[in-house]
């Protein structure tokens, strides 16, 4: 049969018709999103995958959407914040170990020596990781991590850390969650250090948070039960290690991934090749007025292999600067 | 003060007057439990925690259940029911891996010989464990589970192996959820095989669902990622291994754990050190007629220190052959 094709001007308005209700509602979930392409590609994914009769329509079970945190929900800038937590830990316990003042990479932390902090490398950040982290119970070691939380300030935005939160994450959270998604955290930060003050901030709860794990081992001290952090590393939730956590923790793949570097490659590729519609996301640090802006240069949260296959694939990346009216709840 | 104290039938019959409509509805939601002291002891315990007002309400978030599977949720004698699916895939994996004809403990499993299969003991159990549950992919795994499980039937029972789940197990957790707990699978048993069956048989999500893994291994082949299941153990969730799983992907304490057996007294000793009010019970095999008797003596799912522990302090003992009005669905 020989139709004469569509205008592409009558697709255009055609399609503008149909999303328009969905654009007005999302306007109310997503406000401080722009309406471009990132806002309508979440919407219109969204919509798909949940009205009911949809093609495409997903069983509110399987509508799982896995998020990473560090430049993800949160930021993630100069340091990640747990490593921030750690050195101001090592220093807040230091009178405890004395011997630190000797012993390399805690004397060049606690004199403030960064040269050779930084020639240490991130075989000493784990070394200060380790000693802050472990050889406690969770229950201590959350404590801990509420203590700092309550006072620290972020050096250069002079805020307490958990206000560095992304506003139209959080709007994205809750916008899935009245959808019926399970959202879960998939992060390359401590699952403990997190649960500690995610589930407050996004209203995600402990047991949909996966992260980097220490060896744990169960104590039974007459009557008194513990759970002492060793170590040793059990499962590091980063590259590969988010689809071997997701699959392993989950048992299920899920339909949405949002990630913002090179770490979260394999966690989108992995939620991409599930059968039927899939949502994959990159946020993009464009902003560095705002918040910061790095991506394919960066130490932290590198953005560049992930930033390929999602120009390859046609996932979402969001421009930061251009499609978030705010970046955090505060501004 | 000196109060004259109150005559133990007139407390007796206060008690029997409060719990006399608590009791009428759990007829309806139990009915598969003669009333008695464990019915009893579920009841009150559910309704202190979940009355609104009650000095020992626990918020619905906070309402975790944590339940061993074997012996606990569905029968595993006279052999847990997935070292009864390795051996009979061993079996039908045996034409690729013609070199097993000559090595044990494949040998002795091919051949029937019992006496050499039994003196390999764990270690070669482990291995034909080992040979048929890794070296594929976690989809391809649960594939080969389901696969069993439609043909097989328990040598004793003659029954699919489904079919032996404990029809009043079944009743309790349907009780917990419309209570709004949230009941979770912690097991020694191999995550992703209990994942091919059990949603569909408890209505347990795959994400509620913790047991002993192997590592897995992302891989990427020209756009088809994959989860390689590798012959490593990654985590052995028996004995201290519950707690430790319960405390690294739940992040919460339990305020209900069932269990039968020796392996699952660390996982009911965490559940009960924690603050407000707990249950923690044991399926106690006592019925050789429906079922199987054993405890103190058996090689498996051996009730020895828990049964103690339970004794000394209070825990719920389940008689199953006094308390059940039937074992399985089909009775």
């Amino acid at each position: 049969m020989n139709r004469p094709p569509i205008p592409a001007h009558t697709v255009r308005w055609f399609c503008l018709v149909l999303l328009w209700p969905l654009l007005l509602q999302a306007a109310e979930s997503l406000p401080s999103w722009h309406d471009g392409p990132s806002k309508n590609a979440i919407v219109t994914f969204v919509e798909a995958v949940t009205r009911e009769g949809s093609k495409d329509f997903v069983a509110p079970a399987e509508r799982i959407a896995v998020f990473d945190n560090d430049g993800t929900l949160w930021s993630e800038q100069s340091m990640y914040f747990q490593v921030l937590f750690a050195f101001d830990e090592a220093r807040r316990l230091a009178p405890q170990y004395p011997e630190w003042k000797q012993k390399q990479p805690f004397k060049a932390l606690l004199e403030g020596d960064q040269k050779t902090m930084t020639a240490s490398g991130m075989d000493g950040v784990s070394k200060i990781v380790a000693a802050t982290h472990t050889g406690i119970s969770t229950e201590i070691f959350i404590a801990n991590v509420r203590a700092w939380l309550a006072k620290a300030r972020h050096p250069q935005k002079d805020r307490p850390y958990t206000e560095l939160v992304y506003q139209p994450m959080l709007e994205l959270l809750d916008y899935l969650r009245a959808k019926e998604f399970k959202p879960y955290i998939v992060s390359g930060g401590e699952v403990a250090f997190m649960r500690a003050w995610a589930p407050e901030v996004y209203g995600i709860p402990p047991e949909q948070i996966i992260g980097t794990r220490f060896v744990s081992q169960y104590q039974y001290n007459n009557g008194r039960p513990l759970i002492l952090r060793t170590p040793r590393l059990a499962h590091n939730d980063d590259g590969p290690g988010k689809p071997e956590s997701i699959d392993a923790i989950i048992g299920r793949r899920p339909i949405l991934a949002f990630g913002n570097s090179d770490g979260d490659l394999q966690m989108l590729q992995w939620t991409a090749a599930g059968s039927g519609k899939r949502f994959m996301g990159l946020v993009h640090h464009t902003d560095a007025k705002r918040e910061w802006a790095y991506d394919r240069q960066s130490k932290i949260g590198r953005l560049d292999k992930a930033l390929d296959q999602a120009r390859a694939d046609g996932w979402t990346v969001v421009d930061m600067q251009a499609e978030w009216s705010r970046v955090y709840p505060s501004d």
